[in-house]
């Protein structure tokens, strides 16, 4: 198949991949100048993007086109999770190298694919245009029960603060993919995670319908950057039980934990629960377990409590920006 | 006042212009995961993205941070405007350099502001990370009633073609800024339309409620390259006489038509009536002139006609992928 040479080209080839008749939640996807949709009676509609750029949040030369395609869609998805919403169509806006338009886009389109029908999501729109390196951002239109949207504000002092899964795999992935040769061809399960994430929409979905949630949010660049964000949005505190964490197995637990308060890219819920309701939060939903990780404090500091002792939670997480 | 040094940092620089309680046309925008928004009985959601990216579609050194937050966001609204339809809210994803943190990126957001506030289009969130070039994309989501959106498809043969303003303007600016030495501070007209496009939405809205066009789209790219695109949606061809074009003034004629039929970025709505209501399209609506321009016809060819004589007419204006 000849790789597509212009603008035009391109749009027909992602056009051929998600075909106009599938699986048509929108009324009108690819092909004018926008996308239709309508969220379903009672319904807010949840807005939210991401980028995913070459050199910044991937390699080209270590990350597989596939996994380029499933992640940029399903760390936006995350965000609905975190919501509690359910994802139902997207936008693709996509910068390429000419050079790139026959083979990489093919596996990166297989990989957006199969992400649009694991998480019902499905192509609405989009742009294209031509770059040296690939930049992507996705725009996720979700939908949410009105009023039962989980927010960040909303945790209050004495409330627990739970996590789902275990946290800083995706960063020991990402650790591997940096130290293996070449491109990637067979995954651990960290570098699965951190190649393959799955959002937790099941879960986000069942905390908001059951108003189990005070606060949530996903983990998306490490549990010592988002935790304070959660906090400053509700005006509260947090103390961490490092001992508590859910760290990654097979590693030295300093180094684990490390990974675990500091690591990004899990896409784990985090999410607070009134002291009343704690009982009704299980060990695991739906084959993800649930960890009680803390406290929402009233003091606005966020601190850890590791054997015993009390110290800040400097935020170590991923900052475009910092270092 | 000190320079963002962090993702946080540039997120309350944002919350700052765009504060809390201005327009409120969302429930839930900036500071969490995902905006909540809720469009009004009756009407469907319109979704569309825009890529305004360093190098490609502006210059640093030539164009103003305000012209760059400005138009960023109107060449997304003027999707919304080629619907039909009415724009709400907008996700922005802006890549900054570290070094631009400061007062290029002030310059930006009052641009981006007056922008907002001129097409009553407010800010729901978005995403921010470091990039050695700006890199930006804005969502727009807008509104229109159920049934009334202005699609591509739709032109039959027969229907009279018309465009809004003049073509080339925009192209005939950009060539005025590279002629230019240093930075842009007074504005030609043309120059201004490259600069600051205002998206037809009176019209589009009015050609919509009025069910006056078969279809329509904006002209982004030139009418060589974005006509094609209407005829193909539609089944059909059409024929363009150049004699009728509206093009800019105080150039060569040759050249004024030759930017009239290939120059981008203009933003004005290309559409179609049918032969029974082309006597209810006034002269100008609103102060944006309103011209017949051509025919559609039944064979899928585009043609022009120029001092009686007929030729096909090849895609010159803007592709990314092109040359």
């Amino acid at each position: 198949m000849k790789a597509p040479t212009n603008e035009n080209e391109i749009i027909g080839r992602i056009a051929e991949v998600f075909p106009h008749h599938w699986p048509r939640t929108v009324a009108l996807a690819l092909g004018d100048d926008g996308a239709l949709w309508r969220p379903r009676a009672g319904n807010e509609v949840v807005l939210t993007c991401d980028w995913l750029l070459e050199g910044c949040h991937f390699l080209r030369a270590k990350h597989p086109a596939e996994a380029v395609g499933w992640k940029c869609l399903a760390r936006a998805v995350s965000d609905i999770a975190a919501m509690g919403g359910v994802p139902r169509c997207f936008l693709l806006s996509l910068a390429l190298p000419a050079s790139l338009t026959g083979k990489w886009f093919d596996g990166f389109l297989q990989g957006l694919k199969r992400a649009a029908k694991s998480l019902r999501c499905e192509l609405a729109g989009g742009d294209t245009t031509r770059q040296e390196k690939v930049l992507i951002n996705v725009t996720v239109v979700g939908e949410v029960r009105r009023g039962r949207a989980l927010l960040r504000a909303g945790a209050h002092a004495g409330d627990s603060l739970f996590v789902s899964g275990r946290l800083g795999e995706a960063e020991a992935g990402l650790d591997e993919l940096r130290r293996r040769k070449g491109a990637v061809r067979r995954s651990s399960e960290n570098l699965h995670k951190h190649l393959y994430p799955e959002p937790r929409l099941a879960l986000g979905e069942w905390l908001g319908k059951r108003r189990l949630a005070t606060a949530a949010m996903d983990l998306s660049d490490g549990l010592s950057s988002d935790l304070p964000r959660l906090c400053a949005a509700s005006g509260v505190g947090a103390r961490v039980d490092v001992d508590c964490l859910p760290v990654v197995r097979n590693l030295k637990l300093a180094q684990a934990r490390h990974l675990g308060l500091h690591g990004g890219d899990d896409y784990e819920l985090l999410f607070t629960v009134a002291e009343k309701d704690v009982k009704r939060v299980p060990r695991a939903y739906r084959g993800v377990q649930l960890t009680r990780i803390g406290k929402i404090t009233r003091e606005k500091r966020i601190v850890v409590m590791e054997g015993g002792k009390t110290r800040k939670l400097e935020a170590g997480g991923w900052d475009p920006f910092g270092k």
